[in-house]
């Protein structure tokens, strides 16, 4: 039996989301038969049943604990309970024959639990991840420090530690270039990135930032925009912040492996979709791109895999990289955990519909389109199984459902598309987009 | 020809001291005829003088460069200039046939001050330390995570990103000893480090933490104490900070390397000594411990030199330990830097002492003792000279002034003597110390 930790980047790293109880649940499409699983609130049962119905596990068979049996408390997964005996002890009585812990993110709390348990053995790394190397490994500054000497090619920039390192970071930039990107140390699909332009005009719908500040023609405009923007660039003066050049028409690729004891694995590759600066989709395997650019995406990975193996990581890690127009790659950054992909291309993709089988297939995931209305999880069900869009596994095409819809947490829906080609997906997400947009708009 | 640059540790990492004119200078221990050194401020000729006619350099030989001529900036090496065309072509003007380039905190700035004159080359590890990978590889924070890696013996404690996880930390090293260190994650000689005692009678003279707090018997003692000194020990939330158990009765141990591109070379090793718990001596070669101990120290110290060297640090380091009552040792941070050992160990005791040959030699450095009245270099000097103790290259024996003594900067004295047993090295001690003390004690 495995422990599967549905925790998430903790608190003293990034200040939390609002609600995790979405994303957490994820991890159940990596459950096997008899697996036990930690998660900050009690399993939705109907994404249970629709995930167990596809991975063909026996949900029955599968233990869940809650970091939390505290209505207030159970938005967030709460590492405070690992530390606890009584909460430790109740695990304690569950588990024999322990294979592996597999934490969404490897933190001191779970390595000392593993301690506690005598399961150190089972999660390789536990004395790196005691000392908080999960945070090193997951750190975009030192991304940029690690990749010089692996080898991996980076896009032109800084780590800045200090408003006067940035000013003059962002000053050289500017100098050839329109725009820059503002990188946080942590945080993901593009929440903790900030591009900084000088004209509204520049195309710039497909970058993975959330944020965007146009210069003022204010004397002095850099340091204008440092003096209302430091703090949220450098987490209150917590982290390094990365200033980059702007690369423009970029795609974002990645590649993950997973590292242990005895090296790297690859594990799977895919391509984020970013609209108007937001994540929306995320497809794997890897299509529709060049053999070159795909061999560069996994011989650099395959070296940043390597060297965050021999600085003592280990687990799933995800190299991320965009092409630039002529082919070229440059890495933006590693992240040493479970990320949001690993369901997407493994579970779903790899294993749920052999994608890369005859006939071949490929798996979109779309993120709770902002246009649509809420819904409940019966809803959109009950809609792909009156309009016959559910997965088929027979025909390997069709919509499932990827992370639980509650709504409680605001009725978003995350789903993914598996088709045969473009047109075919196209299909699929006008007849969800006719129905459930407010606005009939195609993203 | 080097090039050497008397920069340190910058402002983005750690607050400045008050004036670092003294301690620059030491570069000078490493010039050879012909090399060209940049400086914050013109060198003490005195002091100047006195290396060279101990290295056997000439001085005239030796080109100065200073990073400002202004009077109210040159107690500091000034990074700025590094960018300045300017300054970077009158250097251009003067170079040729440059071997290497030395910087004692080899920045961002430096790397970009040898990439503008096309030095890249001679400075090894360029493109790491222009993502500022100098500022990692000094992190004792992140030691702790590369020793797990390196397989390197850490005390036992944690790393904390938050006064959450440093609570909990603390109450757990608490449980089961009488006193935690708090350890910033960037200062130097103790003075980033803080001991915390339940009992003011705990024997802790010894220990390389010039703070000191006694828990107070009020309520939740702990959480009263990080509410009061957790900014100073995250450098105002900025960095993680360390939480170690406290060794008693602990020896401070050194072993240094050079790392370059093809691996690592141990260039000696030494120990530190803390009086009431300010570093006072450091000893070179090192004395005194058991064989036992040594293997451990250099054989341990080679695995993480390596290990840094793996991740892209090119240049000096210096691997630190503290030795237990039990010949255990546990290593407490490696400084990749050219610290303030370099110039003692090489320049003085490898160099110019020759301190292995026989008959062997011990070199011990004072540091200012504290109660010593002010002097001016010509006073130490002419003292030395009048009493026959100016070290006496026939003999290799004596004593040598180890940094500039410069009046408006507190006339504080720093020098070496070389011994060759330590009734006679007291000897020397007792004679300067009732000359300058002005309490007449002795330390």
């Amino acid at each position: 039996m495995k422990i599967i930790i549905g925790n998430h980047i903790e608190h003293s790293i990034l200040k939390l989301s609002n609600d995790d109880r979405i994303f957490s649940q994820r991890v159940i499409w990596f459950a096997e038969d008899g697996d036990l699983i930690i998660l900050p609130s009690k399993p939705d049962m109907q994404f249970l049943q629709h995930v167990t119905s596809l991975t063909g596990v026996d949900a029955n068979s599968l233990k869940f604990f809650v970091t939390s049996n505290n209505k207030s408390n159970e938005k967030h997964f709460d590492p405070q309970a690992l530390y606890e005996e009584q909460f430790i002890n109740s695990i304690r009585k569950e588990i024999n024959n322990v294979t592996q812990v597999l934490p969404m993110w490897p933190s001191p709390a779970i390595a000392h639990f593993v301690e506690k348990l005598s399961l150190s053995d089972k999660l390789q790394g536990a004395s790196f991840f005691l000392q908080n190397g999960v945070e090193l490994v997951n750190n975009k500054a030192y991304f940029r420090v690690f990749a010089t000497a692996a080898g991996a090619p980076i896009a032109d920039g800084r780590v800045c530690h200090s408003i006067e390192e940035a000013e003059l970071a962002i000053r050289n930039l500017l100098s050839i270039n329109d725009a820059v990107m503002i990188k946080q140390a942590h945080n993901g699909a593009g929440a903790g990135n900030e591009l900084l332009i000088r004209d509204k005009s520049l195309g710039v719908g497909h970058v993975g930032a959330v944020h965007m500040h146009v210069l003022s023609t204010a004397n002095d405009p850099i340091k204008s925009y440092l003096d209302s923007r430091w703090n949220w660039a450098s987490a209150n003066g917590k982290r390094p912040v990365i200033i980059e050049e702007f690369i423009p028409d970029a795609k974002t690729i990645y590649a993950e492996f997973f590292a242990n004891d005895e090296g790297v694995y690859f594990t799977g590759s895919g391509r984020l979709g970013y609209t108007n600066q937001r994540l929306v989709t995320e497809i794997a395997p890897l299509r529709g791109i060049s053999k070159e650019v795909e061999t560069k995406l996994t011989t650099y990975g395959e070296s940043l895999a390597k060297f965050y193996q021999s600085i003592g990581y280990r687990g799933y890690l995800s190299a991320d990289a965009v092409i630039e127009k002529d082919d070229n790659i440059v890495f933006t950054e590693v992240n040493s955990r479970v990320g949001g992909s690993l369901h997407v291309y493994d579970s779903i993709a790899n294993k749920v519909v052999k994608a890369k089988e005859e006939p071949e297939r490929t798996v979109v995931q779309y993120h709770s389109p902002l246009n649509w209305t809420p819904v409940a999880f019966e809803t959109f069900h009950q809609f792909l199984e009156d309009n016959n869009l559910l997965y088929d596994s027979s025909k390997r095409k069709g919509i499932l459902i990827s992370l639980p819809i509650l709504l409680e947490v605001g009725g978003y829906v995350s789903f993914c598309i598996v088709y045969e080609n473009e047109q075919e997906e196209k299909q699929y997400y006008s007849l969800l987009d006719n129905h459930f947009s407010t606005k009939k708009l195609y993203l």
